[in-house]
């Protein structure tokens, strides 16, 4: 494992077996000379998962969906230049959504880089702010112990887990010759780095317990036994989190719980569980203040609704307690009363024992309403809630469902069911909900998750990241895309900004792109579907299968528009 | 044109005249309700050019592409989030490569944008020191007067020019309304704010004469003079300078002459004018060190060939002399004597004019040897030699050329003709040289000259920025891709890590790809041609007609190989 035959390899050799004995396992590779060494240290490991792609910025994507998935930390690899440029939109993603991964970087030496030589850019904290951590050792020399390197490894993987979940960035300039060549190292270094190989980890980092005292579990146990009504809202939680304690607090506190499409929960629960259906329905909105809560528990981070925090900028009285793990501001509203920095289901876990059975909420009937809705989007032409609602009612279970953002992530957060549940895995990229990286983001989490993941995804998410199709087709993983084509970014037209109609188009992009030839570049198995019946088949075929696939789903836009119309009459 | 509906629109209205003002005419947008107000004054504006694309990369290499051929600050729109973030790339390649551009990211304000918000990063001073300079007024208000915000941007634009080219980056954080409503302004501000749009420039920036004293002029043509031996080598120029005074210098300066590919000018000469042909052959590199010059006049930036800087760091020796117009460090060999720092076509300027005719030079008939290399590539299958060779020889005249880099950049950099010249405009992104964004950057390149342009793309690059053939598409600019299909990235096939077999796969990534479908998808012109009187037939058509087509040429990559083998035996 230990690679002696030049010095930028066997520091490479070093960094990789201190990466792997850190519990990275999946490295996303893109080409390139200078990060030659590092690729050829992993060639000579087992258990460890290489995946290669041309495109930096999807690899990237790639990654974000693997950590994502594992909540382990994964690594990227480039060469040096504008490479490492093209992760930078991942990282931000990954930062804002807690998402560990370590970007290696292979840089020329500060000779070349402080000197124009070409391919070069001052490498060294890149990513500024935008990462947790970072570290540069400068070019391998005998000068730094081979223990100094792993050590600088070691700690950054730490980091990319603590105190909260981020990425970091080794970057590693890498002296000439690169490849198989020899260059002479001294023997006794050589041995040094050889023991190296014999220690389980160079430095064990012990993280601190980290629970509440019982003084705020008092506090919020009195606040929640004297609140005349409450809500419990759930935002964003990470998506590989085990959700069992988050399940019996909600039980054990028995409020009506608002629960968000990137709280991975969603479907777990119905109606039947006094679930308030959405906030983005006016009629709904106004029956919440009707019976305004006193108090609100929020969990986890940000939820994809405007109108909750809308609902809270309104109501500045509500006595608003956020619980989660972060560092960052995560206040929309601006109102919070109580921020308490805890891990969701360690707060779970100890209010869940303190809690006493609190009083009977106040429960609203919302069957009829959403029976109603049911009815429209039953009888409805393809659009965006058929779609949400075929496919939360036929993806096949034990599988995962990868959801993009804008027009489709509003479409599965408004859906909810009057009897069924459903327990599939969720994943959402709402950090900072860009449109870039979604089918690649899928990749990466099937990869990490093996199982067999479907994607939604508009077409102009779809065209972004177009290139990922190369990945789709060279991946493994099985992963059902379905790519609702509205010809253009359709939210728009749902927004008052359309009465602008000289400006629309400018929002919109409208295109006339059929993506059959975009599967067949990439010879993939493909199908377009034009009417509900035909969607219903087609994806529950899909979901039998489990194989690689891509499904059109053609929809008029203007539709859809309609529909959405007619589903803001439905009254309560 | 005075938009005085709400203050985001009022305060878009003064940045966008404002930036016409400051010669800014091409506007790359891309979708988003934050920078609505932008676009929406943009519309209603003559005489400015937009340009509409999804992907921010790839409109940012676009905008570059434009300003690398005009000269002139070329503007990127986009929304808040990872929008601007996806920019990096290409903001890294235009610092590099000194290309005036203007970042506008629409951002939401600052009470949104710290309290984690959807879509929101911090966007101040995003960039860091990847830009000339950034700025950054907070959301629009009345305590700000409208003629502070045109000096912010008046003074930004400048300094994108200013004391050397560049990118800049202005931030615009916009609170709702962002569409049509009323919010009222008060009459007073209004009124200031139209009295701003009768001004001319908010300010007049008069940049210093930049010329060289008489005393650095005497010093180098004594130098000139007293050298023995004389070798002028030319780098990268920027591609929208005037070159007569360039020419003007090469020839009265009278010395062997050795023109990399970014200069530009590389065709414009023959070995009839004493030109070397290339430092990438070693029977070559031998005759020049035969001959060693005593003195080395380098003018603008670094060359392609890495054997020159071989050349010069075995060497020593040499005076070496570089004239560049920049604050970086540009010395890949560190041995520069003398480093002038002016505008390459001011020192030719004055030196041509104090010149002396110098020595008749030592000439080296190059001829037969050229000659030699003409008759293996005449026959030779197709290959990247033959293709770039073709392509010289047929090019419309009057049209421009972009080459995309790796492979693709070093067989038009060997290039040479023994006796015929050609007038064409050539263009590279060797900056940092990545393999992004050539696509993009060709269409925008054409947008902004208004010239049927040609690019040569190889297969990995062209898969990198595949979305673009949206813009391609939708792009006014001919553009002819040739694209070039060795099924992988056939560079690392030429060099010495060639014979690490097992680590080859992850360097080149070998696909099977053919690119008939992607043209489909596009429903873009394309044709597939696979051997060499194909090609020029149907590049000679190409340069005929002069409309916007893609010629797929499949090279074997084995074959190009072997010729790249068989040119390395040509003896002199």
């Amino acid at each position: 494992m230990l690679l002696a035959h030049n010095l930028s390899n066997l520091w490479s050799s070093l960094i990789i077996d201190e990466l792997i004995k850190s519990n990275v396992v999946d490295f996303y590779i893109s080409p390139g000379m200078r990060n030659a060494p590092l690729v050829n240290s992993l060639l000579k490991r087992d258990n460890v998962n290489l995946y290669l792609g041309i495109d930096e910025r999807a690899q990237a994507y790639r990654a974000l969906g693997n950590a994502k998935g594992t909540g382990r930390t994964s690594a990227l690899i480039c060469t040096s230049g504008t490479a490492l440029a093209n992760y930078m939109p991942a990282i931000i993603e990954a930062k804002k959504s807690f998402i560990p991964m370590v970007v290696l970087s292979a840089d020329r030496p500060i000779e070349l880089s402080t000197s124009d030589a070409n391919q070069t850019i001052n490498q060294v904290h890149f990513y500024g702010a935008h990462v947790r951590a970072d570290a540069c050792l400068g070019a391998p020399t005998e000068q730094i112990e081979p223990h100094i390197v792993r050590n600088t490894v070691n700690h950054l993987i730490f980091r990319s887990l603590y105190p909260t979940k981020g990425p970091v960035h080794l970057n590693i300039p890498l002296r000439e010759p690169l490849d198989s060549t020899k260059a002479p190292i001294s023997e006794s270094y050589i041995e040094r780095a050889r023991e190296t190989f014999k220690i389980l980890l160079q430095t064990e980092y012990l993280a601190p317990l980290q629970s509440l005292s019982s003084e705020v579990v008092d506090k919020i146990s009195d606040i929640v036994k004297h609140s005349e009504r409450g809500l419990l809202v759930i935002g964003q939680l990470p998506s590989s989190m085990d959700k069992s304690k988050i399940k019996a607090f909600i039980k054990k506190l028995n409020w009506p719980v608002f629960l968000d499409i990137s709280s991975s929960l969603k479907y777990s629960y119905s109606l039947e569980d006094n679930v308030i259906p959405t906030f983005d329905h006016q009629e709904v909105y106004d029956k919440v203040l009707e019976n305004i809560p006193s108090t609100i528990i929020h969990l986890g981070g940000r939820t994809t609704s405007k109108h909750y925090y809308r609902f809270l900028s309104e109501n500045p009285l509500i006595k608003l307690i956020s619980v989660n793990w972060s560092d960052q501001k995560e206040d929309p509203s601006q109102n919070t009363d109580i921020r308490i920095v805890s891990h969701v289901d360690q707060f779970c876990l100890q209010l869940t024992e303190k809690l006493q059975q609190s009083c009977s909420p106040i429960k609203v009937d919302w069957k009829e309403f959403v029976q109603k809705k049911e009815e429209v989007i039953k009888n409805s032409p393809l659009c965006y809630p058929y779609i949400s609602k075929s496919i939360i009612e036929n993806i096949a279970s034990d599988t995962a469902l990868y959801i993009s953002n804008s027009t489709v992530v509003r479409a599965f957060d408004n859906y909810i069911s009057t009897d069924k549940t459903k327990e599939i895995d969720i994943f959402t990229n709402r950090g900072v909900s860009g449109i870039e990286g979604l089918i690649a983001s899928t990749i990466g989490c099937a990869e990490g998750i093996s199982k067999f993941t479907t994607l939604v995804i508009g077409d102009i998410s779809f065209l972004h990241d177009l290139n990922s199709l190369q990945m789709l087709k060279e991946s493994k993983a099985p992963v059902c895309v379905v790519l609702v084509n509205n010809s253009g970014g359709g939210i728009f037209s749902l927004l008052p900004i359309a009465k602008d109609k000289e400006l629309l188009p400018y929002l919109t992009t409208p295109h006339e792109l059929n993506f059959e030839h975009g599967a067949k570049l990439f010879n993939l198995d493909y199908q377009r579907v034009e009417t509900p019946t035909q969607f219903d088949e087609v994806f529950r075929e899909s979901q039998k299968v489990k194989r690689t696939k891509i499904i059109e789903v053609i929809v008029d836009n203007e539709k859809n528009i309609e529909i959405y119309n007619l589903l803001k009459t439905v009254k309560l």
